[in-house]
């Protein structure tokens, strides 16, 4: 460390706009200082993810710098271990900047800088110093890097935890779907009774839905995968040397395996944002998905006594603090929840994308943090919901089947034989006579008079059977 | 009309930019048609409230200018004549100006000038000619005459249209919720199992929301019924003569009846329009109440045979092209629609709002459009709900007491006797051995062993008492 | 038509709930009649792209129900040939139902069938009858097709209609990217004066992301051309005969053009609409990326005088009714509306997504009515923005190259040879003292000291050049 | 504490549902162990002034328990105490739950009860204990104590730190703008040279907007202190004493000093959350404001050569790790994230505010969780703007009168002389040939033919006087 004039826990440093006081202890200098000072503001911080990702792209870039004679050799080799402590979680006490601070977050480029500036200094010999901007920065401006990083931290979280978790979840609907097989119930369309379908069914239903899911996330990968690395400042990759963008992406991607690609145009790529917010309404859709399917497993699991008590969810705790013994489907609220906020961050993701002016969007941390979080609380959720509730779930099975056969619109197969307008009416007379379809139909003079004999009617009405075409 | 050479049903009208071929049958002029051709966008026009607004406001400018000597009397007498037309919608087909326009809206406010203009000239004897500019929009500007005339027929949307529609509403829930005041039914918490309540207190709930948005609205008014009237170009009022938009705003509220106020800082009243996306966070709001509202409906209505079958709506028309005898909640499925309408007309008008740049807002053709179509969307719902759906309820009343009566949370009242986790163990047992609360207390000897006796049972137990601390 | 009782310029007609009275001029009958009166919400239908699409699966179901032996021939032939005319457009003003009905679009896919069977009783000797549900809609039920009609109209509008829009648009942007290849300008980030960029570079952002758009709606087809058509009421497909969908599906793909598919699961398939979400979204998405564009566009024409002024768009119309000469940048106004709506529109579409319970989402009307305008909107305004903003265009060379030199950020390439603290010395004393930047460096000894030559500090300082890696 | 079989570190705990391990340092007991490992979902905790919130109510309901008999006296003075270190802050870390857990907050509720059940006991002499249900949550549940601790906590949020900040943020604007009354300025629309005004108007109308914004809370907050305190389970109350709630309400207010109330209608009081839903919309309009407000002080400030550079802002910090010398408008950048932020938590709250049941919403803990942040944000945002922006700005007030001068705007005056037409052509004519207005109208016979005087013309294009009426 250059200033070393330390009195009562701090020390001074420098930038180009002069001195600052630092707390002793902290591996970071003026620039990361004078933004913990002016962005008091909501005290988090920027997610894991996102700061091993700046130290993934450190790593690589004092490599490559060294192989271009940006940088020598021992340098770039202190830089690079530096950076892979920071990427490994082991100093993430020293990034304390907010994450309401600039908008271009090179307060926390400049704080990747300087951490990784202090610790390659303290592996060099005596009297050779890293400087944060003329070494860790080489060839870099916060203007590609920081979007890079949004872009890997959230290509890393999506394909290595929410696509997994969704396949989890799937997969643990799919099983419920093959023990449901054969568990029919009344369909309802409207809320109101309607032609029977089978639980496995809607369990298969609701599998697809998480399917697709991970669908669209694949779909956008494509885009969320390119990184504006080697624009620099404005896109034009000035202070670049050839080759260097292309050789730190090669290197990031070989490091953390993920399916990194330079941007296509790197004006687009700096300018704009659109890749975070196709993302985030993708992760939205998802939302949307789990909204659905917690929904129909609260209404279903609703009662015990005074709700449609077709499924039992697993007793997870007592559900009141004043009713005793009631239990409640706290999972598939919890998934609810997460479904809202990440349906906000979306609203977020895309206010802040909107709000670009020429060369940079200017609200790139508040996008990488809402967008970082949604990867995460649905990979959570979604674990959380096969885990701890979907794996869990039985069937009342006979309960089940009653609703299916008192439901009015199992006289639907009917249509064919007695035509829609006659099938109202048998429909509308056993509710109003509390009679099953088939005394209806007998009572009223169809076989009779011929539409259909019984053998038809008996086969008409099997509730199994009408769920299959 | 000025330029008369016509043909083949065009004429040539011309403005500051050159001639333009308007249709011959047209009462608008140049710049209209200028708009007409430049904005072929969404083929949606301004809404008739809001054509009004500004018709009433030239009628009133055209008095207040002649009082002030900036235009003549007979002029001004033409002008408010053809105005006065125009607020009552016979001309309404001669604003064909799109909604996606310039956004200042001086498209719309130049069609109205040019509108008025020439019904006025056609009042005046030959010779004489109304300006749209000079004459018509004299002492004015689009940039406060637009946002006026938004805030006024939003004021007069909210205070003749929504908020008596929601005291309908209210009125029609506060009717019911007399007439259910005695069906006691099981109270619903995470829908599962709760303590009863009655189906009048739920209804009184509702009744309430409904009054409570009533009650917003005209929280809003003080700052939505303000006007920029009288800043003109920049919040200034560059060539407004003294005194002019107090009278014009005196003249346009007693014409209207309406609680106008002039700007109390035109700075803002021009630089932003946060009344409005206050306004519409009210609308949104109402829109939670009803969705609210229609869901419990909705639900308390499935079935007939598999849902909760509580309370039943009025049959309104058949529910199912292929299920016969199906009859649906179609009314609360309206109202919820309108209410994911106005919450996504909501997103519109913050986005909008959040848009303007130092002396105007120039988002405000779509401001308008949105928050006018929620306010109507909104008003025609509410009475919808009240006349074709609350007003037809009836009550189960004997399955709803059996739920108030299953509902293992009876057990509740017991805590003071014998305390929540012994209370706990006989609400799990009376589930699970499907017996009544009532049993399971004196099988598991309670009152023998004292803890209560057989009336404190008997009493602890009165469903429709437990609806009352 | 079956009931003929007439008088005043109504008819009875009747269907399962009995007799309504229905104008005598209307092809509609009674389901349709009860839906005008139950839904005087908003005065909205739906789009005709939506009519067109119900009305080639009547025609493809007809064909298809008399090969499989559902309904006879002549039958099937009237109804496909007067399903042919709805789909052309000829019936529209007998589609009166509003868009705020039943959710499922009963109502809607009433309406088609009745217009269609009146349309084909009236192609079939007397005495035969085309049945709106028996025959029309065999082997349908609303909840399959109605969502099914929206799925092909939107693949319609987005395959035939906005994609080539956004391909036009951007092939504008990329013509002019072309033209401004060696306009040199300063960049900006954070609005702040940056290192160079050319305009056409810029340009060239801009079609990359209207080039992503249509990359971002093709992604989403897979998706949203999957059709639920086949599941009828809810998803199990009951009283469809086998191959029925597969038949229908490939016919109305024919008939379209269409790349239309049967759904990989129907309890997914009308369950959820996950979808139209994530189509929504992205189209979101593309709303985004033209507020940057519109945004800039705005930036860098503003002036003429006290703004950027680095281009000029054309004049289209006279921009203020108060401020004579003053022209706006009114294209660029309308697509930020568009902008704005088609974001608002998204949320409504989510908002209705998430809403779906069990066997079918109930919101489909308000969904099909945002997501159709949606596209709509994006393609007018994508065009409009092409012809008349773009493609007209004209740059300011000398000042856009006035600004380039001018601004500090030229310092940047003298990094390499002083380190990025001394520069920022150069620059900040360029600034405090109204120097160029090459006065700076050559007063302040650094050529003189050696750190570089004149040659290389003119090489450095060559904006063009900057503009590059 | 009861169980004290502890081994390893951990003691077992029970509840309802049966034993638990419980981390021995831990001041929670089973139900909060059940939470923490069943919701492993954001790491996310309740927001500070929520705890303290919980802990007031729990103080007070103790005082009202022991007058009302319901639990003795030194019990209560225990419960009261402990309740008061958990307000203050002392025993955060024993409140481990994650905000996305069972929508009622039950799980916070009873973590609450718990913590302060064990201090409490830890109070009482040997062998008393105090139970978390039947002592510190007598008369109580969690469905009325836990919304009514998210208003208690988001009423001293709005009154006591953001009112206070807008106050303060308003305070800053006025001082300036009265320090920049005489500094004119072109005014702008749509981003065009517009007609003079001064840069304290401008002012002006930031500081008018940011007083609405105190205004708009101050509105919400009769609703918004309304409490449900007393309905206990589902609104009716029961287990709780006659003049519970009023004591409770009236003994919390005192301790707080906040003005809250009882709810007027206990069922809409839990079964919606209206209220937190209007409040989070009037924040989203506060953030409206401040997008506006930040954005032009942005726009104002760009440059310094290549931007407007009307004013200037305080330099913070070094702007860009590459460009050396850039100073950026961190602040308003800060402020604009914020808003995005804030407008995000906004959707989040009002999903969640439309997906309440029957007589309990259950997403309180995330709509709890967005609203609060908002809050906390927005005032950090409106001082941090005030203090390190607003008050150090200082203005270019020659560039700002040569911006005013220039304008072709000036020419508006002339209306009157010589009529909207003739001024339009005299506009263009100046824009064309560079001239100034004054020498057009000369050059162009105007006051030759008498249509004004030379000192009416210089009268009329005084650019100071033309900022007022």
């Amino acid at each position: 460390m250059n200033d070393t004039d330390q009195a009562g826990g701090f020390r001074i440093e420098h930038d180009s706009m002069g001195e600052v006081r630092v707390p002793a202890h902290a591996k970071w200098r003026a620039q990361t200082q004078r933004a913990v000072e002016n962005f008091p503001v909501s005290g988090q911080r920027l997610e894991r993810a996102h700061i091993e990702a700046l130290a993934r792209i450190k790593a690589a870039a004092a490599r490559v710098n060294a192989e271009l004679g940006v940088i020598d050799g021992d340098r770039a080799e202190a830089i690079a271990a530096a950076a892979a402590e920071v990427a490994e979680g082991r100093w993430d006490e020293h990034f304390p900047v907010d994450v309401f601070q600039t908008g271009s977050g090179t307060s926390s480029n400049m704080n990747t800088n300087e951490v990784i500036a202090t610790l390659a200094t303290e592996r060099l010999p005596e009297g050779r110093e890293v400087h944060p901007n003329d070494h860790v920065n080489a060839s870099q401006s916060s203007n590609d890097v920081f979007p890079s990083s949004i872009h890997i931290a959230a290509t890393g979280a999506v394909t290595r935890d929410l696509i997994p978790a969704l396949d989890h979840l799937a997969a643990s609907l799919e099983r419920k779907s093959a023990e449901f097989a054969s568990v029919v119930k009344s369909g309802r369309t409207h809320l109101m009774d309607a032609t029977p379908v089978t639980l496995g069914q809607e369990f298969g239903g609701y599998a697809a839905q998480v399917r697709y899911g991970a669908e669209r996330l694949r779909g956008a990968l494509p885009r969320l995968a390119e990184l504006p690395l080697g624009g620099t400042a404005v896109g034009t990759g000035i202070n670049t040397p050839a080759g260097f963008s292309a050789a730190v992406i090669a290197e990031v991607a070989r490091a953390t395996g993920l399916p990194l690609t330079e941007a296509r145009d790197h004006f687009e790529a700096q300018g704009a944002r659109d890749a975070l917010v196709e993302t985030s309404g993708q992760l939205r859709t998802i939302a949307v998905s789990l909204t659905k399917i917690a929904n129909d497993l609260r209404w279903m699991s609703s009662g015990p006594r005074t709700g449609l008590a077709e499924i039992n969810l697993p007793d997870l705790q007592p559900g009141s603090s004043i009713m005793p013994g009631k239990v409640n489907p706290v999972i598939p609220e919890a998934v609810l929840m997460v479904a809202a906020q990440v349906t906000g961050n979306d609203t977020t993701v895309a206010v802040a994308g909107a709000a670009g002016n020429f060369e940079l969007n200017v609200m790139l941390p508040v996008m990488a943090k809402n967008l970082l979080e949604s990867v995460r609380l649905l990979a959570n959720a979604s674990r959380l919901l096969a885990d701890r509730t979907v794996d869990g779930i039985t069937a009342n099975v006979e309960r089940a089947r009653e609703y299916a056969e008192s439901s009015p619109s199992v006289v639907t197969p009917l249509n064919k034989y007695i035509g829609y307008e006659e099938a109202a009416k048998v429909a509308k007379k056993s509710l109003a006579e509390r009679k099953t379809i088939r005394e209806v139909v007998i009572e009223s003079g169809y076989v009779e008079r011929g539409d259909l004999t019984v053998e038809q009617l008996d086969e008409a009405l099997d509730v199994l059977r009408m769920t299959r075409p």
